[in-house]
């Protein structure tokens, strides 16, 4: 039953490993009812699982259930449980990895991207999962973010967006080795990742998106006598970027870029590799962090931390970058003027 | 007329470029008495500089004048003033680079280090200098640290110590481009920062240092998916200085590393490259970072930041890096018993 005005945006949300701490986290987040009010909320899980992350976070979260993707069309703002049947409490060892653990992430995973093509839900919003159980499973990626690609189909470039607070970070390389990304780092991947950032950041409501890229070498390469990849090619990207009407400056010192950014100068920070982004950010508040899974049709966000293994069954998750997480995803998926490219998939409208 | 017991450490100190914040950093240092207390302190440099600091700073610091280095032999803990003449006040610009202050600096500088080889002082501390001034001034070298091992006549390696409160950074490698990192960081150089950071923190009190060696590639090279140096240069760095009796962990993820360092895990981090350390310490504590000059006879400690010549004359600048980087002057002349290396020069004693 539609209403007549815009409608709240349709978010799935995933438990994340069987075994770590996400459970938990998607119910202190679900116990928010001012943040569910923003959505239509559909947690996706197996029954058990739902009841036990409840259990392992002290809290009772009495929800309605839907038997259907389809059926979230029909519901009002708020959480709502799709349950699936995955794995059997017996197959989890809480707190270790395990084929089961990822095997049961990736079915619900694609479950939920299949009902994203099929228009259903509007984003995707996961609790932590954990790389081995995943490998284990047989996910033959180097990351969940090459799998969403797959099943989605996406030929382009893809790439994590990693974002605290106000601060988003892209990156032009990201798991090479440090000696592969001098050469790496070509104009037109610089102009890519500053223009995906450009785009997403306009999404969630930057307008206009002030972006910095950093340089590659020391002191921004002491004027050509310290490197030569500013002069060479991390500036001319920037120029041409800045020709294309794109509000970004640099390349600036990476070492002090962050300081500035960390002070609001900016909003969006472009890296040239993955240590130089995330040495900062992590600094910066290991515990908000939040990863956007970039170039992909559909919204997909999550937490930066992991499964936390040595604390599941503790109630001691903090649900905070779970928090923030759900919460871009929700702008996102309210802002989808701005989808930086039409989608690639065909949508029931 | 030496005391009795142990004598006070004699320090310089030094007002850095004339037409930078370092007057008025070393009068607002020099106000403190209970830090003057601990060691027989010369201030050296210009009188009309010295004049021009004190009211920059709102102070009025009236100090006995000695009329020679080897006069400090016979005050008594506590400050005094040591003039010399090497800038007439119209030579200087304040807030602006220029060689007359490069000049003065050096002038002033070198008759500190002649001090330290006759056993006048026991450290040197200085106010930010200006790189532009002291290279319009003919300084030939990369920077300060070079200028200093050249007029001590030291052949061996020399590097910087970046030091945020209780945490020190030492590097493998420093000004070069990032694409020639990963051929320079040797085996033999790791251990050599490695033990020499280890012989600094002894000597500034750390018992014993627990350091540990930063991982070049993302996620430490992910068991070698990821490069390969971890495993066929970092690793066997580390486990040679372990074998040779240092608390050294690692190589561990840049990224995370800094984060357990900032928690109190480490006293030491041995960086692979300029800003995988710079990134992190400048966003722990831009306005309170030390550098020691590493490899050199003497003690020789600085701020980090540089002149700030946007709020010269404005009594704005913040003296806690100054301060911090006496103290830790002080407290290395105190502890010569765990010098790193015999000094290479003779001593007066």
């Amino acid at each position: 039953m539609p209403s007549l005005g815009a409608r709240e945006p349709a978010i799935a949300l995933v438990l994340g490993d069987p075994a770590g701490i996400g459970p938990e986290l998607i119910a202190k987040l679900v116990a928010r009812k001012d943040l569910m009010s923003r959505a239509r909320v559909a947690v996706v899980g197996d029954r058990w699982l739902w009841q036990l992350g409840q259990s392992q976070a002290g809290l009772v979260l009495p929800l309605p259930e839907i038997g259907a993707w389809a059926d979230l069309a029909r519901r009002p703002a708020g959480a709502c449980f799709f349950p699936v049947e995955t794995v059997a409490p017996a197959e989890i060892t809480p707190g270790a990895s395990g084929p089961a653990g990822g095997k049961s992430a990736l079915q619900v995973l694609r479950s939920c991207l299949a009902a994203a093509v099929r228009g259903d839900i509007d984003a995707l919003c996961f609790a932590p999962l954990n790389k081995l159980s995943l490998k284990l499973a047989g996910m033959e990626f180097a990351d969940e973010l090459h799998f969403f690609a797959h099943e989605l189909r996406v030929k382009g470039f893809v790439g994590e967006f990693n974002i605290l607070g106000k601060l988003w970070t892209a990156r032009v390389t990201s798991h090479i080795p440090l000696r592969q990304v001098s050469v790496a780092i070509t104009k037109e991947r610089i102009k890519e990742a500053t223009s995906r950032l450009h785009s997403a950041l306009l999404r969630a409501g930057f307008s206009p998106p002030r972006i910095a890229v950093a340089a590659l070498n020391p002191h921004a390469g002491e004027g050509g006598t310290c490197g030569r990849e500013e002069i060479e090619i991390i500036g001319p990207a920037v120029e041409e970027s800045r020709a294309e009407g794109l509000a970004v400056l640099g390349p600036y010192p990476a070492d002090t870029l962050f300081v500035r950014a960390q002070a609001g100068e900016f909003d969006g920070i472009v890296t040239m590799y993955h240590d130089q982004g995330q040495i900062a950010m992590k600094l910066m508040g290991f515990r908000r962090g939040v990863t956007l899974q970039g170039g992909l049709p559909v919204v997909v966000t999550t937490p930066a931390h992991g499964t936390a293994f040595e604390i599941v069954g503790q109630n001691r998750a903090d649900p905070g970058a779970m928090i923030e997480a759900y919460g871009l995803a929700v702008a996102m998926a309210e802002n989808t003027a701005f989808s930086s490219s039409k989608p690639a998939i065909s949508r029931s409208a």
